[in-house]
């Protein structure tokens, strides 16, 4: 561990050397509001999906590294000397910058020392709200009276669709206008594109967003990012910065930036804070109702703490005590932690996938749901029941199911070719794993929509699953692969088969049998016994071809085998 | 013109300071293997496809501007300082560096000045070939003899499509491996993936690139990005270039880049001139091929001449002598060589686009044929029949044509909301421009197949692409927008009418019985004359409703009107 540890009592890692080998990050907010950030303070935000909702620009495989991202720039207005609250963007010499970064629960801290200033800010989406607060506490710590200026920076994406942003700038770099009104900087996108509430991903209702700053008087601001970063500059020397004095310059088809300008006098020993508020909707609206309510220092602080509490409590439900350490906190917090992260965003909206690749991949998400039944299965029966609808009337799954624009009952099925042999069987694990959790054995009697058309109870949904697998059998009575089995790479097609699916179908049809024996369906789960003895003559006829143990047939019946060398 | 001045004798625009407000790009090379390049050495290269053979990366709306790019660093091994050959990226003081780029009809040619050190390095791809030059030709104007350094660098993608390179780190992060043998650095996906050159935009067999250096001996490399740049650094600072010695890294599921170092002395008044070229191909067989037959500066000059002959022969084509220079320099040289450029990259390979909208968009292709009609008629035949092997049998065009994937007769046809009204109505300008630059009448009588089934005469291709408007008319006889008209923002539908391809319709039937008449064909021209008479009348009975002058009519009937006024 040379770049940090773990602090189970505060239940945070904390990270002692900001240069780590790669950017490490933290995830803030909900499915509703998502927000990466990185120990340097890199990272993007985003509304309901890191695609189609992403208004925070962030650079994939960018030199520096994970850059832009929330950024408070301070100047010393004496000596001109500027750094900024995290050691990157500026990355002053670490000899004379100490700073430490405080992972949590859905909040980052990151407290930095230079030129005897002392500098937290604290990064967190409140419970159930649509915008995230950073608050920065400065203190002067040296022996004389300091006069600083703060420079906020944020980068707007030009375009929600994160896809055009980047590539579609014939149309990109001309749609976003800025605005500016008491402390509080809106982003919106030309007059010509209507409200579209019906179509999340074409259009939204809340193309907007705003920036506003409480604790201080803005004396400042600027959202045209060539002017704050001045031609060949970048985040490491914005020209703002390095002259102290925002131009007050208005965005309007330009890349748009959010600087607001704040100047503080610090008594020795004195101590500031301002509360920064990024969030969703109108400036002069939302803006203005979010800065009137939340921006203030104390509302700041008993919101973290309500979060705190909120994710502690998912925590708490399992506590293991051993004699080793970092196992306890693997068990108690992180592997938990990422558990319930991993879950709620679903793997897209990392700096691995950029937010791009959104929406809930069917296999991904419903073994995600496992880790996370124990910790949150109230969550967990919702992303099911959302999951258990992604299913098509033939058992069979989608294989993305976008919660944004997800329509039960009015989806159209993917073709034939498209379905993965294995999407639907996992659902023999996570719901049984939802309803040992919670007792909850009418779970299986619920009626939910499929897909397409139609509906049913839970436990016809996943006989459904066992039918799907059963009627795509190949030559040796073994389930086809489809489009993949459980190795996504592995396209066995309509007619090849596959033994791990053999083996997973098998499962299942013992755990629905197990389930139909508790729900007293003796009939139901005897047709599951009849299918599983079935399937096992063909297991035992056809895994096993007397020099390799068989992993799957292709189409042309050639035979993918696994080495039983060493067993 | 404070940034530079034509050089008409030259053809070449000579930009006399690189802190351009914006990066200004030129072309090189060919459809096949193009490039594009800014005045600062930023931009990137492809094969094929800007979208799906981008072999070099970049990264739109960087901070700073058009990163990365191809880099000469230059190190005094004496006093520890280091500078690059164009300006950026290591941007020194301009007050100390001075520089001059001349972009030219297919090359770039930047000379700086520092340090008692005259650089100047060129850029071009060679005719015919699938690889590019960089010169470089270092002077020492000084009076000290000097030791000095020379570092290559290019940014390799991890995947050349650069959706995946930029999205899909979870796969394209692992799959890159570099050589290094005999001066030629390899870099080449990994072997799980086979060629497979019947689909292009899946994988092509062409999957491997080499940098190869002649001139001087390399006396080390790296490949690694991480190791040559260093950690939070930037290309302004390499790690490498600041300690002077490469590492000999070999990238194998890294980020990759090519450096090979040089070291050079140079006695005052002393030249040398290094040799660099990347291309497409296999670094043992292609990479060393070409280091042998072209890795000479003499090759590469007499390279560079024939280059330009080629491309000054088509601008001769049209020579205009006026009083206004600046009129003359357009029409002489930029004008004719920028119509060019478009034809052959049709827009997707620019900063604008960053490569990733590929393929020929319908509409823009054929316009773009017009420019290059008079200067260069060959390239636009060819481009012609590939666009009317784009439209389908009923008439109507696809909305893009991908040259390195289109399979004339085998394409699926858009579905009927897909097509655009007017695309395949800009035949009628493009193709008759052709005939009357060449005199080639019998082009009207050349058989073509269509993109979906079946083939037929251009002039057919022609009549269908009227028949095609002619049947999708609507209420008041004018003919439907469907998914577009010449506003490609504008979705009148199925039934909304368009009277902007009204007139269009009604110059496309006056053009094509004007043909039909030069072919001796009046049965075909009085069915022009008949339909186009019919069309008037629509037009006459529905264009000026008394007060507006009729833009378009809507499905539900309302009508889009322009103002008359100050007409």
């Amino acid at each position: 561990m040379r770049y940090g540890y773990f602090d189970d009592a505060a239940k945070e890692y904390v990270i002692t050397r900001p240069d780590t080998p790669t950017p490490w990050t933290n995830h803030l907010g909900s499915a509703e509001y998502g927000a990466v950030i990185t120990n340097n303070a890199g990272g993007f935000s985003f509304y309901k999906s890191g695609a189609q909702g992403r208004f925070l620009r962030f650079r994939p495989l960018g030199i520096p590294e994970a850059q832009p991202g929330r950024y408070f720039y301070l100047r010393d207005r004496v000596s001109g000397d500027y750094w900024s609250a995290s050691w990157q963007p500026v990355g002053k010499d670490l000899a004379a910058y100490k700073t430490t970064c405080r992972f949590g629960t859905g909040y980052a801290i990151i407290t930095s020392s230079y030129s005897d200033i002392t500098s937290e800010s604290t990064y967190f989406v409140p419970r159930g709200q649509n915008f995230e607060y950073w608050l920065l506490k400065l203190s002067n710590t040296g022996k004389k009276p300091r006069k600083l200026s703060v420079f906020t920076y944020v980068e707007f994406s030009s375009e929600w669709r994160v896809y055009h942003d980047m590539v579609n700038m014939q149309y990109s770099q001309h749609i976003v206008k800025a605005t500016y009104r008491d402390g509080i900087i809106g982003h919106h996108l030309l007059g010509n594109l209507q409200p579209d509430p019906e179509h999340f991903e074409n259009a939204d209702q809340c193309r907007r967003t705003f920036l506003a700053l409480a604790g201080a008087k803005v004396t400042g601001f600027d959202t045209k990012r060539e002017v704050f970063i001045g031609p060949y500059r970048s985040y490491a020397n914005p020209w703002v910065v390095e002259h102290g004095k925002c131009t007050n310059s208005l965005a309007y088809g330009d890349n748009m930036c959010g600087t607001l300008q704040v100047d503080v006098d610090l008594a020795s020993g004195g101590e500031i804070e301002l509360v920064v508020m990024l969030g969703i909707g109108d400036a002069a609206v939302e803006g203005r109702a979010v800065k009137r309510t939340y921006g203030s220092p104390a509302r700041a602080h008993a919101e973290l703490q309500a979060l705190k509490a909120y994710w502690h409590s998912h925590l708490d439900v399992l506590h293991a005590r051993t004699p080793d350490k970092a196992f306890n906190s693997m068990v108690n917090v992180w592997n938990a932690y990422n558990n319930i992260v991993t879950f709620t965003w679903a793997r897209a909206a990392s700096l691995v996938y950029q937010g791009e690749r959104d929406g809930f991949g069917y296999r991904d998400t419903v073994q995600d749901s496992l880790g996370a039944a124990a910790l949150m299965p109230a969550e967990v029966e919702a992303r099911l029941e959302l999951m258990l609808t992604g299913q098509v009337a033939n058992g069979g799954a989608m294989p993305i199911v976008k919660p944004f624009a997800h329509r039960p009952g009015h989806e159209t099925p993917p073709p034939e070719h498209a379905f993965r042999s294995d999407d639907c069987l996992w659902l023999f694990f996570a719901v049984p794993e939802y309803v040992k959790e919670t007792g909850d054995l009418g779970f299986f009697e619920r009626v939910l929509p499929y897909a397409d058309h139609g509906e049913a109870t839970v436990l016809h949904h996943l006989k459904q699953a066992l039918v799907f697998n059963l009627e795509r059998r190949g030559a040796h009575g073994l389930p086809c692969g489809l489009l993949a089995d459980w190795n996504d790479c592995l396209v066995l097609g309509q007619r090849g088969e596959s033994v791990f699916v053999a083996f997973q179908l098998r499962y299942a049809l013992l755990v629905y049998a197990e389930i139909c024996r508790r729900l007293q369906r003796e009939e139901e789960a005897h047709w599951a016994d009849v299918q599983r003895a079935e399937l096992d003559h063909a297991i035992q006829a056809h895994t096993w071809d007397g020099k390799w143990f068989v992993r799957a047939y292709y189409e042309d019946g050639t035979v993918l085998g696994l080495s039983l060398i060493h067993i």
